[in-house]
């Protein structure tokens, strides 16, 4: 079949993930990028456009322009699908006029400004028909995956144990101050929403322990900081959590560990055994056990599971990162989306990336955590 | 000057830290084992006695007998000290003991079997004019005490987050059901104390962080787990904590986490920079930069503090272990008592070894857990 | 401008290389496949094409056609340069073909099936005027880059030692009996050329050592083995280098050495200090001082060299891999051709992709490794 | 049975090798120094011994002094052994006079000056019928032993390439020039022999191979540099080896790698596996599988060995390191010796120390690498 087009919102100058989604969509040549509205700034929108060697027609001045004239275009011209890569607080308008305009969508996580706005967003998602992928890149990883295939077919037993860790250094100072734009929307409470750390990269954490366990957060006792002064949100947490079989957990996230990069680890443990992942070396997954030595499962090995072996594209020894993580994601809503467009039954391993599901848990995680952690009770039952 | 003498109490046969405190004492040729209670049944204090070469004489019954006897040798027979490595009920009574009769005193981790025990000691030590080591190791390292002179020197700014983890997985499944005596008396309340994991290992977790960062937790929010089925004493927790400089941390202390070794870490962020050690790689300190290549500093080399040298015995390169640390402990302990024989004052370095301070701090550290484990509040004041 | 077009000879159904160089070509947004000759069988050929959603007219059935019938088509339409991704010795008539009619080349390492053919090949290179990138993927990495700099800024000093490894296990058996494609033409004299593993990997050693240190090799000493009963080529070798300030070196190349992957790593060690890196880690580079602690530099941060910098796509703490090393060469040379195109002139940065002169060496690597292989003297000067 | 009675010669002022054998036979109560010649210059070695707390009539001017008197002590007053930690050019005289007069013997490495001095002390050693443990310190390592059980049970089935490589960086500089005695003894070749850090440390490094694959080199090709000016002795080197099954091995030692600590690694490749050790993680050992995840085997763990585990002394988790290792050599030794002393037979395990063959053959290494580094043919048999 053709490759998919794709239309992007947002990731205009001086945006770091827009070029990531961009490069992500385009590595498996299922996608080509056709139109955007890259800015709310036209001027700035058609300069990004022309950089991408987009047409000029295809390259507008807002999301709604963007929207309406491309619904309007050929079946054999219009873009099948939107990419939204803008701040928080410009996700669900943007997201739901696509959908209803017969629009598949990819989404920057978190999934919304708040959880009410997620939850809507959740009811036209179901309503549209349309495919809904939220990019938490982690459980894009093979290993991770693989992880997740580890737990599944019991090689751990009953999961008792988990700790996730997302440790970043780059707001330790009040960066917020100058002109890095990253750090400026992200600490706004405008753009971000109710949360900085905990909703910027708490939900990664989140996201990624329920997704290799399969469990669910019943309850959490959070200790929320604002350690920069003049800051307004939140730039270190720390979160106890109990699932929903019994198991308890503890979830860190914070940006001013200083001189840490963005090391998300993951560790996991059963009855029978315990499962290790870092980011820093995300192709290698450490399974430990009370009296066998310890294993390291490698991407690109033969030994891996199917769904493991999918998401990968070189053997092993030839690392993949980020991007291909990424792009992994694209690379299943594109074959869905194909599938749909060609009317076949998508595979269950193309369905395993995040959505709308992941998106109304990650908000409500939000939610849940500032309000736990303003509260002198110990424990918040999580709610949505 | 002459060896140090000392008489052991506990470490008879089936006891694995007895032995590592012989070794330990023995190594720097300092100390010499001229006595010993290794047992509270007098025939197997006696094999023991025999099997470490010491004279009949000075195998004693019981605790009561080597000390009252010991007491009335002459000055250049008797034992200068004494080792205690009983568990953990078994600490007070002899330790007091030893103290009236005029000998300084090693004793094991935790301090005692509660908190009103631990001010009872260090009421006997002050006035006993005695030295008293405790024998956390962990702030034996060399590593350690380099990571330690960092913070005091500013290198990474006011401290702002700790996070400390103490897994181990050999209680993950019910092995007090068995015959090992580790585990035994490790999970049996009346030998144990209140606390399981959160005693065992915790204290030596909380021991670590406030040596390193100077800090002092003021309060504490924990979550306390009893995971296999039919223990009676908790064998895994979280520990939300708060430094009296406001800066937050973490603590881990976990006998479940199945597949694990004894792999004690601690991560400390400042405003600066931050500092990574693991036991799984003790003779390595990284130091974190957020605009500067991370370092290994590595034990052994000419570039550390003074007192980390003082604290090893090989050239970079040459690993030392948890026997070194530990001997170094026994090390400065007996060149302190040394200089007190002889009339001499210590050396700074000489001193840096846990003594009655951090063993009431430890006691009191369970005691705010337990009762915080317990409560529905988040919050307990650490109280002493 | 727009993006350049690609043809692409060889990298039809089995093959593992073509489907890099496309994802690599494909990943910047720079360069668009737009024709094929994927196989010597022109139904293989077509098949190719159409999962790769090219116009059947541009699928060709054999790469002499490719070249002539896209040299006629019109501007705005021909293919820019031309990717040869067949085995080694269907590397050097393409080549030819493609640049006397005015295409620019990629093309996949070692060059050419001889020393001969490569020298050969190079005046034609030459004459062309054109662009001719060698992948050799290694020195695509940023730290590689990195690396390079540090020795030519004289961080090390004069460069005394130099220790490089390729191992790799996957023809620890006789797996050219099956019908593994990779094994069978790669353990095949006829189409691999003098050489098994020393040139399929250790030419990419050779280039690394000398990329990074900028020395030559200047004689050296070679043991070859044929380890696995039954084969033809070497798949086992060690050399003994001596480069041309002096140094010494050792090259290790093996592909039976069980259970590894393919973890080249390099060691380089100067007067002054030694550097580190590993394929398995490849974002880090260590940096190894006598008198100072270890730094562990990493891709993506502030601190690194410009070209560095322009070889990476994502901040610190979000891995790039094989892939992206790969597309480094094929962007650097894209903006070269691009700037050809344009008559402007290209930046330092760009030209740094390994070319002709790195083919050639290899290529006499090779030769002179077989005949110091065969021969009873230990040194064979390095000839070309 | 009572501690056994060591002697030592030399160890004095200022050297590091003595103390290290001080400690390691110190480690595990079975051994007591009861006297020492630590100097040829007899004021030193009396303060040497006073530092000691040795009886002033048990520290003696020279060795033959203390030989000769000791042997005419009564038996239960005399040395048992003796242990020289004397520079090369003085390892023959003292060991001989101490065998013939009845004393067992711990000697440092290499054994002699030269092969001659060797195989004579070979000789004298038979003759005695008293034990006899070369200190090569790396085959005391608990994980050693588990890898040699490996290759001895054909875990990696027959052996096919072997890595070993010992790095260090203290001699970059012209050490010598100073009054670093470490440096001046080493790089003289009239106390250190024909060799020097293939002397050093090279014959560590082959007795490794040697030990774990059970194999013995039977030709080799060696390149020797003097890198420092000035120097007089190798201070680097690359040895290929050729073992007596067909196996190929590379052999790596210099004292030049700037940066360098003591990282002795040793790679094994079998035709089912391989097997790796670093000394910078040593009480790990990892194990490579074409078609399973790799492998941690880790010290003080229940699935290793008996072997391994009678070289251990703490349980998984709590790191061993370089003084255990060696004290594991006095152990075994001093085991034997007590059997010999009670009149019982030694159990195998306590046999595994390194002795007279090793000591001859990695004087035999010395003298063939010296060789074969002069001349111009690739291959040197080797021969004793």
């Amino acid at each position: 079949m053709r490759k998919l087009r794709m239309g992007m919102i947002g990731g205009g100058p001086g945006a770091f993930i827009g070029a990531i989604h961009r490069t992500a969509a385009n590595m498996d040549n299922e996608i080509e990028l056709v139109c955007g509205a890259f800015s709310s700034n036209a001027e700035k929108s058609k300069l990004a456009g022309e950089e991408l060697n987009l047409h000029p027609q295809r390259v507008y001045a807002s999301f709604e322009e963007m929207i309406q004239k491309e619904a309007r275009l050929e079946d054999d011209k219009k873009m099948d699908f939107v990419s939204i890569v803008t701040p928080n607080h410009l996700h669900f308008t943007p997201a739901r006029l696509a959908l209803q305009n017969g629009f598949h969508v990819v989404l920057d996580k978190p999934m919304t400004f708040d959880l009410q706005e997620a939850k809507k967003l959740q009811q036209v998602v179901r309503e549209s028909g349309k495919y809904f992928c939220l990019t938490h890149t982690y459980t894009g990883y093979p290993m991770i995956k693989e992880a997740r295939e580890q737990v599944k077919n019991g090689k751990l037993g009953d999961i008792r144990k988990v700790f996730v860790n997302y440790p970043q250094g780059w707001l330790s100072n009040f960066l917020e101050a100058g002109d890095n734009k990253q750090a400026s929307w992200r600490t706004d409470p405008s753009k971000s929403g109710k949360a900085g750390a905990i909703g910027d990269i708490g939900t990664h954490a989140f996201n990624l322990a329920e997704y290799i366990t399969g469990l669910q957060v019943s309850k959490l006792c959070a200790d929320l900081n604002i350690v920069v002064k003049g800051r307004k949100l939140d730039d270190d947490g720390a979160v106890i959590l109990k699932f929903n079989n019994g198991a308890s957990g503890v979830l860190m996230a914070s940006q001013i560990m200083a001189g840490e990069e963005n090391n998300l680890t993951i560790q996991v443990y059963g009855e029978k055994g315990g499962l290790e992942w870092k980011h820093s070396d995300p192709n290698s997954l450490l399974l430990k056990w009370p009296d066998q030595p310890m294993q390291t499962l490698r991407a690109g090995t033969a030994y891996l599971s199917e769904i493991a072996k999918h998401n990968t594209r070189t053997p092993a020894g030839h690392p993949e990162g980020f991007i291909e993580a990424f792009a992994n994601h694209y690379r299943n809503f594109a074959l869905c989306v194909k599938a749909s467009i060609e009317g076949t039954k998508p595979k269950q391993e193309w369905l395993d990336f995040p959505g709308m599901e992941d998106g109304v848990r990650g908000m409500a995680f939000i939610e849940n955590v500032i309000e736990s952690g303003k509260s002198e009770m110990k424990w918040k039952e999580f709610t949505i």
